[in-house]
């Protein structure tokens, strides 16, 4: 690889988890570790060669020239307020939907965005090459320092502007969260039903890699497609028990036939 | 393998195209196709060695042992009742949520139900030996028989009741076609700001593949299960031209924050 940085990480949560430990699986060295929760940081710290927890937000003193902010967006503006940084040290933010601005103030070398769009969880290991990179940057030596870490991590590797970046974010949550949450739906009906939740992973796979090859549209299948009223009514009362569901059901089934009507026009 | 049958497939919409060309790769005998979309049926006998399209649904004088009628649930009723079968056959419908007892009066030698549950497009594909069916006759000659039908297919073979298999056909609407549609919204906001829509590709799958390894309810990330509030409103401001998704966003955050509560609790 072309070049390695001395790295700070702040925020032991999930992005910071799976990001300080694939930088430094490729030779980059993460100095440092901060985190609200330090058991977290400590945990974090002994899976890396030379980390070590820190207590204070004031990195003055500190090594490193990159500093990945992977707090949660309700904590970003306080943290970034109380950061004390090196001189022409870079930081950026990892989230999908906070401006590049707002970390204006606080580094002179410059600020930026350092996204990866991706579902982390601390239980699951993730393929980094695979994962795509958006990138922003307050100066150009910002963008290409940022571009270099994130090429040594994948070569999905795409600059975006603060509104591409949200429209990504949102979009990621449909696609992923959303998604999630209808098969947890399912899940839920099957366990109260007694009946093996492992019964739906063919069909979870099957969804899932039909509407990656022939898109989600023509992939649709289903009542609601169908325009199969009596069905749609019949799930609608076996939902009585669960009224939020009834409602999801009927609003999603209404955009489903609604939308597959405009493509038939 | 055991026994091969004589079957004859009533609908060449997309469970029977996949169905009849599974059974014949097994060994069975297609011996002839019906569907009120003629070009269809000619279209999936032409895959098939010795199936013939037929034009009537008197089926009196056919060399079958097994009918299976896969038109969509709305067409059953007429359907069965216009279907005339030879002495002793045994006749299965494929619908997750009609009821057994809806076949009742025209087969002599029983009624049943052969429900695959997989989502199927003609477009593509599916590994038959790992889809779940579920078995119900109305007696024990008619589930043998179309239980060994279904083993020769898949190892994944239940015997369901209807009130099982309704709930099974629930949870799948969730698990698919919902899961699809929040694909599809995913897809249509990233073309609508001229996005590669490739770029959720490995989200989608980190997402389905996290799921069933840890399960969708450990496996939930984003603003809404975080209680990330300034976010939520902000992508609900993001949807201000799309109404329905605003509205869909809305109650499934709530529904995401409201079960990760219970789950904390």
């Amino acid at each position: 690889m072309a070049e390695t940085f001395n790295i700070s990480i702040v925020g032991a949560g999930r992005v910071g988890w799976h990001l300080a430990q694939a930088l430094s699986a490729v030779g980059h060295t993460i100095q440092e570790i901060w985190s609200r929760r330090q058991s977290q940081a400590h945990l974090l710290a002994a899976k890396l060669p030379n980390a070590r927890v820190v207590h204070s937000l004031d990195f003055s003193e500190s090594p490193s020239q990159v500093f990945l902010l992977t707090v949660t967006d309700a904590a970003l503006a306080d943290i970034g307020h109380r950061l004390r940084l090196p001189k022409d040290a870079v930081v950026a933010h990892s989230s999908g939907s906070q401006a590049l601005n707002m970390l204006n103030t606080i580094a002179a070398g410059g600020t930026g965005v350092f996204y990866p769009l991706q579902t982390f969880s601390k239980e699951k290991e993730v393929n980094m090459a695979e994962v795509p990179f958006f990138i922003e940057g307050s100066n150009p030596a910002t963008t290409l320092i940022l571009e270099a870490l994130a090429l040594s991590l994948s070569n999905k590797v795409h600059r975006a502007s603060g509104e591409q970046r949200r429209q990504l974010h949102l979009a990621a949550v449909f696609a992923s969260n959303f998604s999630n949450h209808m098969l947890r739906i399912a899940h839920d009906l099957l366990q109260e039903s007694r009946l093996p939740t492992d019964l739906l992973h063919p069909l979870i796979e099957e969804t899932l890699q039909k509407a990656i090859k022939i898109g989600p549209a023509p992939a649709q299948t289903g009542p609601a497609v169908r325009g199969d009223i009596p069905i749609l009514e019949q799930h609608q009362k076996q939902l009585l028990a669960h009224p939020e569901w009834m409602q999801l059901y009927k609003l999603i089934s209404d955009d489903i036939l609604e939308k597959s009507k405009i493509n038939k026009q």
